[in-house]
């Protein structure tokens, strides 16, 4: 940490700080400047109060030096993680030099669309479904997902295609039934922050698929998988799925930037979801491409057979046509770059 | 809704949005411009999926032209809301001619602590008492709150001074608990979104103090606020804590302009947090004398007897000297727009 | 500045840096913690291009210690600035106790419509009449402004009302001639970093009202300051006008916590625009209030007499009805705070 | 435009509105819904002020339908445009098949450097040399640029390697200059609204390549690019730059979504600047690749031979070994979508 004093500072103000800083169990280093005292603290300050000196007088600014996050960090493991979504079935991995697909509709509807979507999905090379069985909606009167009869329908086309299940799991009273019929827990965006579902999912061995935040910084990101890690579960895949800024053309704001970042920062695997990430679904194509370009270790693509009548996310879909486009278009990209699809 | 033609779409692709309308139970209007069609569709779409109309060939854009809220509307009340923290003793109301102070530290952190606070706090003018049994954390390393302990230490506070106690509820298995020590349950911005927890705490009959998300917009955050409703619970109050944006001189920014905004589409009370909503207590003084002067209808401040020595959050807290001269300060521009404190 | 080193960075990398911050004529401190080296600099960095520190091998990032501006600086002159914007009338100056109004329309129209609004705004109580002669449009399309001709007309305005005139000057060439006819430079959002511009009303003597540009941060708003008052003229009001964000009530958010900040680093008058600041004319009064609360030394304020047929900016405008209305308000607001309208 | 009357509106207020609309020129069509009055107006509403019926009693709210600006979109010419950045060489080209490399120092900073680099440039495979001799800097103590000096350095650059000399133009009296020496004019993103200077690079024939402002969005953009091409010079490309978000890993956010938007809406050619866009150079190659996967049609990349001791912008310099690597990467992914680099 580094303390920043005011100009004009007095050591009276100095000498309160350097004790502040002891306190905190770190040592100092008070460099008197020209203009201002800086006081550098070393030792380990990752999981201290550090804001708090920001409150003492004559204290500009507060500086944190270390990240504070651990488990998450590219430091604590060298090698990049790889995440079988089915333990045992390698072909099911994110994280290696193959980029995964995951997709399928936003919500599980019935038996038989889930069933055709997932052959669609499957004869397009994807290794993941997606489908929400429970469903975050913005409105209490829209549709809220068809619950465990969903899960179940989501389980047999598992039986059928072998594709990997991932479906979001949106309080602690579904991770049993989740963990019991499918392979990835989905966290959501807007859960990306409820702390006590990240430490209930923790607690499981299954992998999560967290999602950033519309408003996360890569901070607070990281800072949530750790939650999940610091219970023991270190199957944590990183997903991009757009910010909101102030544009207006599409809903979200897809910064592709974070993938090599967090690349640089952590080990875990960076899936990029494209559909969120725009909310449009002539969007798509061009994002999902660009994703993998830069380096991007999955997609997450919402697809359905008749965007339409889609129960929810409609305008965010694309038909399992341009979907198996998609996929080709991005094998060819991640050629180009010497990895595959 | 209005659905937006593309230039040069064609008869057929406007009949199939015409039949795609009718499936929404609305009737429509095709308007025929020089560059453009426009349909509009009259009827009750305020719960219907209109984005899947966007994905139909020739659409540009939709257009809704109904809320997506109902209880929570202007409209369908039209006196404004008036909350009373403690059924029965109307000197605790939040919505009225009188601003409402809520006041207290982040976290309570002992028993001695939260007393001396609560008393400090209650000669300074307030009406409620905040305090953290529960903490949401970025970190899964810091200091979580003394939990039902805490609730306890709370109810106590209330006993020696008659304070309304307003206590965060982060899942759903606190809530009970939360109802039995303290008065008013308040759902954090990062559980905003949370939507199982907010149909529980709809299921109760005791205040819910709703802050805004860090990025939701007013009608995500009055949606928010209509989950709750729309299970029986009508006394939510609507807490702005800032947002984030680009500015790096505070933690968030205030946007005050939310406060006759949502005083004109919706019934229910506004607070205004100054401490969260600035993340800097040299900043807290003049934001909320602003948020008084803006016409919001409570504010709730954290202030602690020894910030630097607060577990969470001293960087915006306040002293109880500080928050006197504050309520002073507020009591004086109340009274310049005809109110009180 | 501080260099903070990558974990692991090997001594030569060290070394490296260390030469290149004497290069920049810095004394260095290298403090070698458990996890990582930290580099503190200490001498004159203000003006030095730090950041290209940044690409050396082994650094992870740089943080600079001193505010790169100084004339601008609260630590330059330590009594407030008072901008008289007619020299020698003390009764149109920002930034004393007394706090200033300017309104107006936003374009000059007609000689009729001025006149008419010029004497409703001093009716009001304002001391400055704003209009502009020169108008930056987004659309290449959309009225420009009656140029010289509508400067002739502010001045006429000034005549026969006493006020002080503030109109925008958009381009080096339009200089001499807003000095010749008005009072104050308005250098607009979109031109608070057009720096040549910048440079040449920096050689004028005339006041200049600096708006803030849509997303520049405090430090650049405050560079842009420092461009002017490199020149020589140190006539400069900072105005706040709303920022882009993604909110969707408001043309612009209005972040009021800028107010008691710029004036805690600054010694410039500080003005806020409530009409750009919210683009609706429902929520100026509130804001106007809530801007005089929180310590603005000035406002200024769209008014037309007919905002339907405004030719610019009509839906932020109010009547002069309601500007007399908000003077009141603001007049009240302002005693309550120890100041005056 | 659609203009939605607020619930309760009266048929006096809906009257006033119609009679401002045929006053517009517009042709009403009022539809009365359950709720809500909705006023659909047909017409040519492109170049009207429409916001001022915002203002009228009763209207909730106006939205246009058509875009503002003609000559930049895709209605208004049928095939995308291919311009050439030195008219007569072919190979020069931007908007064709072939992606577009323009590389070079930020500055000019002396003659040696500039030849350099060119040589360089022009090895790894770009059309263009990039190069500021006028420098908008942020900070008035900061390099300012050579001038017409590094201009004359541009151009004999341009004798030894034949690459196209992309250049900024901060203010009108440079534009002779920089029309004498250099090919392309660039509009740096802080003058993209600076409407006088757009007005007079428009009555030159030279290719602009005009930046997008850090928070402007797509309309005011293309508006940006209208104000050129109404002026009769249509060469205009579009170049995303980054945009300002709550981000803090990177100087900009860089939206890739906006190429395929772009390219659906307007027939300019789209360039991405990765430098700036991200403002880290570790993070420019991954974004170069990114971008050619979303469909750019020209990449503008930051490159110096020595960035520890650029004048300027260094943080986000690549040396042009990193450069030689990006194109041979971006050319492989161009391939993969069937372009060339």
């Amino acid at each position: 940490m580094i303390v920043v004093m005011k100009p004009g500072s007095t050591p009276n103000e100095v000498a309160h700080v350097v004790a502040l800083v002891k306190e905190l169990g770190l040592k100092e280093h008070v460099i008197v400047g020209e203009e201002r005292t800086v006081i550098a603290c070393v030792g380990n300050e990752r999981f201290k109060e550090l804001q708090r000196v920001e409150t003492s007088p004559g204290v500009e600014k507060v500086v944190p030096i270390l990240a504070p996050y651990k488990m998450a960090s590219a430091e604590s493991k060298k090698e990049r993680s790889r995440i079988e979504l089915i333990t045992g079935r390698p072909e099911t991995s994110i994280g290696g030099r193959r980029v995964g697909i995951i997709a399928g509709p936003c919500s599980v509807e019935s038996r038989a669309q889930i069933l055709e979507v997932a052959h669609a999905v499957k004869e397009a090379g994807a290794i993941g479904l997606r489908g929400g069985a429970f469903k975050p909606r913005t409105s209490p009167y829209a549709f809220q997902g068809m619950g465990i009869e969903g899960l179940k329908h989501l389980a047999e086309a598992r039986e059928q295609t072998g594709l990997a299940i991932v479906t979001e799991v949106m309080s602690i009273d579904q991770i049993d039934a989740v963990c019991e019929y499918a392979d990835v827990m989905q966290i959501g965006a807007r859960n990306m922050q409820n702390y006590n579902l990240l430490s209930a999912v923790g607690e499981k061995r299954k992998p999560v698929l967290l999602k950033r935040g519309l408003s996360a910084t890569l901070e607070e990101f990281l800072l949530a998988a750790e939650y999940i890690m610091a219970r023991g579960n270190e199957k944590v895949m990183l997903c991009e799925r757009g910010i909101r800024t102030f544009e207006e053309y599409v809903r979200n704001t897809l910064p592709l930037a974070v993938v090599p970042e967090l690349q640089r920062v952590s080990h875990l695997p960076v899936v990029v979801d494209p559909s969120h990430g725009t909310g449009k679904s002539h969007l798509v194509p061009a994002m999902s491409r660009a994703a993998v370009a830069a380096g991007a270790d999955g997609l997450i693509i919402e697809s359905h057979e008749d965007p339409e009548h889609a129960l929810t996310d409609g305008a965010q879909s694309v038909t399992p046509e341009v979907l198996a486009r998609i996929v080709r278009e991005c094998r060819r990209v991640a050629e180009a770059i010497d990895r595959e699809v």
